[in-house]
């Protein structure tokens, strides 16, 4: 039996190697939009695909290989089939391009991100726009429904909205869409981000309803545009608050926004949290998310963290909603 | 039924999902030398480990987490222990650090590498260091045995080797090594490579016995240096005999040897050649080899192909090396 056990392993290893090229075959096959016909027509043809895109037609083939190999689609020369495990994979491709994409040279460059004598300034990159991209739909696939739910839950009439940490302000102009006659601050760190945002509120017809300001959320003063804001929400940079790992710079930042924001009744945090789960029950994402941001040097405090920190903070926990479909996600409604 | 197929798709993505992270994190794990000592040693603690190398704790912690997430270590806290698959994955860490370190920006970069319009000039990149460092592992697991049992079947005596596509000299200055009172001609179209060479002769006191020139083995031209040579090695180079994929072209550099090399009476040719396996099957490496080639537009041959080409190319096959142990290597005897 000796002969079997080194067989399965050998496979083992070989899986573990096709998956890792599978990983930056669905990052790639989604964003050249061969995952979605595929998703759609449940079959495809590579050679025609590559040949409508101006692709190259070997190595179009060679990323459904990839999938075939890991069996997520069955592939019969350049015909593709999706397979039950597809449809799975579809809906977690946004983890996969986060990974392969967005974070791809942090994970190449591990040897010399993980000596202490280099980890000072920037010491590591990533590729921002994939990220970005990436986040678009992560978010859809984890914070939404709970985000809109909570939203429900903001029983006080609201004018005013201000979102910490803004990006290119996706959120800030879907809630002004759902709710006419509001308007908006979104404040981000990021002036690149900034601008993305006011073209994109341009373009939607929310430039009059819409600020975006430089800021750094951690450092807030008191400003007449902040002065009315009744409602906050910041999502996917919370765990900054938690500069060096300490609560005492949480407890300070939300204090200060307690003091530049003197009207907010409600501020909604989205984040990830820290898990704790056996390494052999990891779902997907969380084990890439956690040590991407360990060899960042990122702290990410968990939900009992947070929890120990809000009332010193200021303010009243009201509710948490433990999504923890990945990255222990959670959204804290504070009054 | 239907939720247990949902979920052991949901835990088959997440370990696609965990098996690319584990790549990265074997890769890195080799090169600061974690994965060396804790095969000799079966166990390590991870906090010690990274304590004595000036690396960071958390991030060196997470390497195991993703190894012990597809089951390769067990690890309690910072204490790692060695599981079967280990060993087995210990024997291929070359190809992960193949595709994980040395390839990882040419697979990020698929969706540009991809468009026919980008694929000419320098379309893609590798880091070549890394590239090299996995390789001269990748050749003891893959060619050595066959290529010293070629070796040994060369029957006539001889005074002068070169090396065609010699890189680092390794190969020259083991045979070198093993055949004393013979020397040897390096030839390479990487100058950074020659000098990496000479300088690796010199520290092993062969530099007497030992030339590395600049040319392009395509298309070398006789010289005197040449002209008393009598066995020919060739490895993992010779599909790039086949420009632009045509036999022609492998036939009249075949020819060329000839005449370059007039003594020569036996060539020995190891490389990789194209498998035609079925997907699901597949061993480690062949995926990602054969779709970073396609990427970089590199044809590569079948055995059938290079069969094909020795007659006319002026060679008498003496005997096929199959050693296909991952990407169909081959080593040919021709005389
Ligand atoms: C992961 S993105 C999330 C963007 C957006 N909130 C969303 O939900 O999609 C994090 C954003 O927080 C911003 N950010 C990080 N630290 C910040 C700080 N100290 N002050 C202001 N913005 C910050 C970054 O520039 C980035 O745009
Ligand atoms: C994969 S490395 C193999 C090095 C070495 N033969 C070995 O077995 O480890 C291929 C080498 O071939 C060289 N090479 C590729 N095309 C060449 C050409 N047309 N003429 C000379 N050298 C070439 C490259 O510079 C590189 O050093």
């Amino acid at each position: 039996m000796t002969v079997d056990i080194a067989q399965s392993n050998t496979r083992g290893i070989a899986s573990l190697f096709n998956s890792a090229v599978a990983a930056w075959a669905i990052a790639a096959a989604w964003e050249i939009g061969a995952l979605d016909e595929l998703h759609r027509a449940r079959t495809l043809d590579t050679a025609d695909f590559a040949d409508r895109g101006g692709l190259d037609p070997a190595s179009t083939t060679g990323l459904f290989r990839a999938l075939s190999s890991v069996g997520l689609v069955r592939r019969e020369g350049t015909v593709v089939t999706a397979l039950d495990g597809f449809d799975e994979m579809y809906r977690n491709k946004s983890f996969f391009h986060w990974l392969a994409r967005g974070s791809a040279e942090l994970f190449q460059q591990i040897p010399a991100v993980l000596r202490n004598e280099n980890r000072t300034g920037s010491f590591y990159r990533r590729d921002s726009a994939a990220i970005a991209f990436a986040c678009r739909e992560i978010d859809q696939v984890t914070y939404a429904p709970a985000f809109w739910a909570a939203m429900g839950r903001v029983e006080f009439p609201f004018t005013r909205v201000a979102d910490l940490g803004c990006g290119s302000g996706a959120r800030l102009m879907q809630i002004l869409d759902r709710h006419p006659g509001t308007t908006g601050t979104g404040i981000d760190i990021a002036r690149p981000a900034l601008e993305v945002a006011r073209a994109e509120a341009d373009a939607a017809g929310l430039a009059d309803r819409t600020a975006f300001l430089h800021g750094d959320v951690l450092s807030l003063e008191p400003r007449p545009e902040y002065a009315d804001v009744e409602l906050l929400t910041c999502f996917m940079m919370g765990h900054d608050f938690w500069r060096d790992g300490r609560r005492e710079n949480a407890i300070a930042t939300l204090r200060r926004l307690r003091e530049a924001f003197p009207s907010a009744r409600r501020l909604l945090i989205g984040d990830a949290t820290r898990t704790d789960l056996p390494d052999t029950e990891l779902p997907v994402f969380t084990l890439g998310f956690e040590l991407g941001h360990d060899l960042m040097g990122t702290f990410l405090p968990t939900v009992a963290d947070w929890e120990s920190v809000f009332a010193e903070g200021g303010w009243e926990l009201v509710r948490t909603n433990r999504i923890e479909m990945t990255v222990g996600e959670v959204i804290f409604e504070l009054a």
